[in-house]
């Protein structure tokens, strides 16, 4: 047990204000460890990551509140923590174990209807597990935390969207909830807000997760957005209550967006927005990362065409092309298997192209001898005769009289020869 | 010699026609067997290409005109061409060898100025070599020959382009322009000759590959830009005068057109754009191949970006890009070097994102005291004055009275944080 400088009684009704148990002392202790841990370290602070993992929330926490000698820090951890690293890691973690900040924040989750989250919960997401020590200790949600389990995909995008760019957002997400599959955000204004809405719109589920604590709804512009999804989807984060967010926990909170997706798509994004980071972070985690082209003379859809240029994305252009970045495998009849049905340089066998050629050389009308289109085509009659044959069965040619016409053509095919396309 | 069944004077004004010296016999006959060649087979005949191959244009229309039993055709190649391949092959070639099409053929390229050339020629472009056996036997060419050979960007896409298609062709025609570099492309609407156009207008070099005779100029409503390209550029193809476009021949000239150039940029293509092909012949022979994308919403561009999430081939945004592809190296200050100058979580030495996290928490007027900052970054206070010092030294930060603040933004930076972006 340890001595959280509160009455009991006030320790249990932080923790079940925080959304938690808080009938033994050990669901009492873990909640307020992690939840002291959440405030003291900056999103993604790996030492307290292998410090947690080594010794668990509340051993750890116990060292932090005893403020141990650098030496037993490392002991603690055998030797994964030691030396100087451990002394700079304390160094930043002691300025920042206030009483007062682990209360506000548990009283402001009270307040918001938030709740915390560990590890050992069910609905903690296991492919947070894939960030190693950089994982979230601890994360707040207001909402449906099952969400954050759901197959999902990351929508993300330019805050200075383009209409297109938005028209794009609210397709694929429309074809996200489609396929059932929830779908992830930032919660930012463009392209984040237009996907986490057209979700909405069609009564899927979406996630948005912030870069502050979820007491505070940023940017405020989208407070009544935000509280929407707080009563149909979920929103989390891994800063505690109370906390402002800033460019560096920006950038971290895209770690956990491309964490928490199966996949990441890029709808929008120019050469500096925060949406490649995401993108990064994803391909860094070996999550497949989709981006969405657009005009090469919009800047909007620039960061996404450095992307194609430069990294091992792929290009998303339809519901169904996302959807088979979400599931990791080739959708049949999806777009890459329709492209060349009716090319003549690929398709069904035609090796040295003689049934293009024959083609070529029939008229609609005028029936021409074997010899004569043996001519035509270059090739020998019984070759011809050959080919004439297959195109007799696939009623592309017809025999009149003693010669050979085209085929009215049917449905679907181009009719005749006019030009190379 | 061969007999031509044509009087030596009647033989030395036709190959004299064709824009060749006819003073001797070996130069007569050279010409005579290449433009009858290009006569009797299609493009692309690989068994030709075998048999001129091994022995020469004159020997082979020897064999041709003689025409021998099948048995002695496979002794002349020296087996590589024998038995049924070579039967079948001259089931092909004898019923085209025609004195008449060969007259007319070097009669119309005299009428239009077209000149024959053979791959001794100085103007014979070295690339075609690649094309192995499939190598054009003779080009016919209006204009100016010697731009064959030249540095080239073949710039091919849709006939039914859109503005924005038109727009991108025209950009890159330019810049290509502005780069001395010769552009290739096939004549066509569209893309083809919005490419064309700008080249002219930019007082660049121009080549237009064809896939019927030189003398006729298809399709009919490019006839004087196409005019104007023998003029100030070259006209190009490897059938002979006379000779309609077919759909084949259409294939076989994007061959030519990849084989040309030294990369190939696709601007804008619908699925099923003969402008594929040319970038599958492009792959085929290992040049690079660019390709422009555009919104995902437009038919034009689905080509594009089937290329793009199918094919080896490089997203194409910029002039700049464009040269990448056709010098094959990295251009300096190019689009990939520029796209994380401001990028807080790339760029300069920051892994573990201690300056990102200082100039947060430092405010523009409010000093703060060191032990405040470190409690703010959640960092040692040593570090925190390590990490001061430096953004002092870059006047990114501060002293002012014992604490320190954020320095008036520099030009072309973001001023402080508003968003993620």
């Amino acid at each position: 047990m340890i001595d959280w400088g509160l009455s009991d009684a006030a320790v249990a009704a932080l923790v079940r204000g925080a959304g938690r148990d808080g009938d033994s002392v050990a669901e009492r202790d873990e909640a307020m460890a992690r939840a002291l841990w959440s405030v003291v370290v900056e999103p993604g602070d790996g030492d307290a990551g292998l410090l947690l993992g080594a010794v668990g929330a509340v051993e750890a926490a116990r060292i932090l509140l005893e403020r141990p000698a650098p030496i037993s820090l490392a002991t603690a951890t055998g030797g994964e923590l030691a030396g100087s690293a451990a002394e700079r890691a304390l160094g930043r973690w002691l300025p920042r174990r206030r009483q007062a900040d682990l209360v506000r924040a548990l009283e402001s989750a009270a307040r918001t209807r938030a709740r915390l989250l560990a590890p050992s919960d069910e609905e903690w997401p296991a492919a947070l597990d894939d960030l190693g020590e950089h994982a979230p200790l601890a994360l707040w949600s207001r909402g449906d935390a099952t969400l954050l389990a759901r197959t999902s995909v990351a929508l993300v995008g330019a805050r200075a969207a383009t209409g297109y760019g938005e028209h794009i957002a609210m397709e694929l997400a429309a074809g996200a909830v489609g396929n059932e599959v929830a779908v992830v955000s930032g919660g930012a204004y463009g392209i984040d807000g237009m996907a986490h809405r057209a979700v909405l719109a069609s009564g899927g589920d979406t996630v948005a997760v912030l870069a502050g604590g979820v007491d505070r709804l940023y940017p405020a512009g989208h407070e009544a957005l935000l509280t929407r999804i707080t009563e149909q989807g979920a929103i989390v984060s891994e800063a505690p209550c109370g906390t402002a967010p800033t460019r560096w926990r920006f950038l971290q909170r895209n770690r956990l967006i491309a964490a928490l997706a199966d996949a990441t798509v890029v709808v929008e994004a120019g050469r500096r927005s925060g949406a490649l980071s995401t993108a990064r972070h994803a391909l860094a985690l070996g999550r497949p990362v989709g981006v969405v082209p657009g005009p090469v003379t919009s800047a909007s859809s620039a960061g996404c065409h450095v992307m194609l240029r430069e990294h091992p994305v792929v290009c998303v252009t339809t519901v169904a092309e996302q959807m088979e970045l979400v599931r990791g495998g080739m959708v049949e009849g999806g777009a890459g298997a329709s492209v060349d049905d009716d090319d003549p340089s690929r398709g069904a066998p035609d090796p040295d192209g003689m049934v293009t050629r024959v083609l070529d050389a029939l008229r609609p009308r005028r029936a021409q001898s074997v010899a004569e289109l043996a001519r035509a085509v270059g090739e020998s009659s019984s070759r011809i005769r050959g080919v004439l044959g297959v195109l007799a069965l696939e009623d592309r040619a017809v025999s009149k009289g003693d010669g050979w016409v085209r085929a009215a053509a049917p449905r679907g095919t181009r009719t005749g020869f006019t030009a190379e396309e």
